[in-house]
């Protein structure tokens, strides 16, 4: 088969179905190319006990505005996310109950976890959105880890400890993997790390009735037959005249492409001629963090009753966070994230061992109600095809290097996907707002 | 076309050709399937002013038993590397020539430079081979980058980029993006600083008259057609009875397949079921170096007249280091290494502004008789494809998290090549070593 179109997406995902939506809006005409056999990339429904749930990303924060115009405008409503009650909070070990904000914690250590967001929100500051690598320390910065600055400025094991939960939490990925400076970044992307961590009025405010993954899939419905599906992207040559993708379904020849992928997985595809090395080398540098996200659902929220938000934050479980999920009418549902190294041993298990190790966490935080499931889900992102993971994240010396090839097009190929973001990268928010970006970079080249 | 074989391979490099002929030898049939329209991978010829060079992997050290034997077997000789008279160190701008192997450096910078190679030999002897993840210290080492080893360590300018030289010119890495436990490794994989820096009787003892690139076409001349070009290998299958093969030239079934590819650029290869996450985590973190190697050929080697070595070490320059590699007969050869961040340069460079920029170098290191070559050639490895650059190398954070997947079979599927290497990974003679490893491997399981 032979397809032509003005503009070639690569990726049905948020970013991918968003450009396309833009372009098509101005009368151009795409195709979208899906190596799965859904849309969705990194937004994925199941069902839990009878209920839809987001098995990939699922959270619209206060101020995303482009995902919520688009939510509104597909009649899809949010509800709020639920956080009255004691939320946990297990470092080393030690396992202590507070509400509100602030966790419980020695004094020291506590002055720490404020220090410590203090000195972040300082250095943040002086992070440019659109070029990270050209901040005033961005050297320093890059050329260490996270966990080399929290040795550096952190004493308490306390607050090390709490530092160390905010990568793998936010972005499953660990203190010991990620550049100083890429956390920086992604901190300010988020509004920081007040903002990264609230629920009402900040990034955990609200959830969508029906799942996040409807806009995916309401807007693929909305492209019709532009979009493929099971149509792996092999190769991609390009000339002065245009661009020609080699998929499993056939060839399409277009004046431009979008890659709406992250960088990493993008590896996978042959570029004729060879892409630059300062774009190559950023695709071999933008490691997928590692998470499994699982939905336990039960009769009723039974850990409401004893007091408890179902929040949940560890350093030592194969837990990492717990939320809740729990609608007006339906299934109690219990959301567990598994990260960073224990998503890499879970991984490895058979479905049964990882769903009693989700349950007896559960039960230890939650009591024995938690033993007796109505339904149980999980999906392993690090073996999902054409993902591996959840987000990019850069390790030390990479975004002073290779950072600038985020967003810069090569030739007639143009990059979109969350990584891209200025703001909100690692967010829906980010991945529509890339899709957006890439769109106008394209319609822009069109009418020269 | 479709093609039966006990044991597929893939990769021509000089890992699965060494594969390949082991098996051979103990009768087992083989076929070795190579993307490129050669063989050799890191093993390449070229050719300035009439002689054979070699634009990729080049010494051979003095205790590289397996290589060595190898030539002697196929007839191929050895030429020493010529390193009489004065080297060049030029360090933040400052140049200083000496001879021996006691740079010339301020007092204090060479007392440290003498400490950080006690500290390096201290803590190198800690890291086991088998296993460096394991080591006493391997936490606390993967979560720093070398270049905060050295911030902490050393005091002196000097020391410190003395120090970060080292995995430049070694490995084509960045200090700021490696892990210290890789770094550790990576030294004790080469017997430790003082043998990687040595020519006689070290790592850069010799070279191969007519090129190493020879022991590659020779191994594949006598596999015969078991060695396919042009076959990019596009999606492995495996399942309890075998492997399946699908590449451009039609479709493999195996036994067992053995990937002799760095494991960086095996992500191209999409595979059914999924890798495990340790596998496909291992294979985003190990970027390949950044490298362009240029011979540069003259009528004399006229900066031997002058009492120069040719060797020139620089952390300023384009040019990272320069090597003579002059025969007895033919032209005078100065070999050149363009690294990391000057490689990422100079590969959006056309090829002419290359050759300007590497002749003004030439020029201020050994005078004006180095403008006018005879002959100039230069290979991008950032751009070279299927390879993608150098050697893999993994930031902090991996080597603790993913190391055990570098050897570990998955299923059927065994893996070779330089960086699977417990003794002399990064060199010729660890991909060998790693060919026949994985051979036996496969051997073992084949008359289970």
């Amino acid at each position: 088969m032979q397809h032509k179109a003005e503009v070639a997406i690569v990726g049905a995902g948020i970013a991918g179905l968003k450009a396309a939506a833009s372009l098509v809006d101005l009368g151009c005409s795409v195709v979208v190319l899906e190596a799965n056999d859904r849309v969705g990339g990194r937004l994925k429904a199941s069902e839990v006990a009878g209920r839809v749930v987001d098995v990939g990303g699922q959270w619209v924060g206060a101020r995303h505005t482009v995902l919520l115009e688009e939510a509104r405008r597909l009649g899809i409503d949010t509800y709020p996310q639920f956080a009255k009650g004691r939320t946990q909070l297990q470092l080393q070990g030690r396992l202590t109950r507070f509400t509100g904000d602030v966790p419980r914690m020695p004094l020291l250590a506590l002055l720490e976890v404020a220090r410590l967001q203090r000195l972040w929100a300082r250095d943040m500051a002086t992070v440019p959105a659109a070029a990270p690598w050209t901040a005033r320390n961005a050297r320093e910065w890059d050329a260490m880890s996270l966990e080399s600055w929290i040795l550096d400025h952190l004493h308490t094991a306390g607050a090390r400890a709490f530092a160390r939960i905010v990568p793998r939490g936010a972005w499953a990925a660990e203190a010991a993997q990620v550049s100083y400076l890429w956390f920086l970044d992604a901190l300010r992307q988020c509004e920081g790390f007040g903002y990264l961590m609230a629920v009402e009025g900040g990034m955990l405010d609200a959830k969508f009735m029906g799942g996040m993954h409807q806009i995916a899939r309401r807007l693929a419905e909305e492209l019709g037959d532009r979009v493929m599906l099971s149509a792996p992207v092999r190769r991609i040559r390009q000339d002065n005249a245009g661009v020609v993708l080699a998929t499993d379904q056939g060839e399409v020849e277009a004046r431009f492409a979008i890659i709406a992928a992250p960088p990493g997985p993008i590896a996978s595809i042959q570029f004729e001629p060879h892409l630059p090395a300062l774009r190559d080398g950023l695709q071999q540098r933008m490691p997928m963090g590692l998470i499994i996200k699982a939905a336990v659902a039960y009769p009723t929220p039974f850990w409401r009753v004893a007091g408890f938000s179902g929040q949940v934050a560890t350093d030592d479980d194969v837990l990492g966070i717990v939320m809740d999920d729990t609608q007006d009418t339906g299934p109690a549902i219990l959301l567990c994230f598994i990260e960073g190294e224990e998503a890499l041993a879970m991984s490895a298990a058979v479905p049964a061992e990882r769903r009693r190790r989700v349950l007896a966490s559960l039960v230890r935080f939650f009591g024995p109600e938690a033993a007796e499931p109505i339904g149980y889900d999980d999906n392993d992102w690090t073996r999902e095809p054409w993902t591996h993971g959840y987000v990019g994240a850069m390790p030390p010396g990479v975004m002073t290097r290779f950072g600038a090839a985020l967003r810069e097009p090569c030739g007639r190929i143009h990059w979109a996907g969350t990584e891209t973001a200025t703001e909100w990268a690692g967010c829906i928010e980010g991945a529509m707002r890339s899709g957006l970006r890439a769109a106008e970079e394209v319609a822009r080249r069109r009418n020269q």
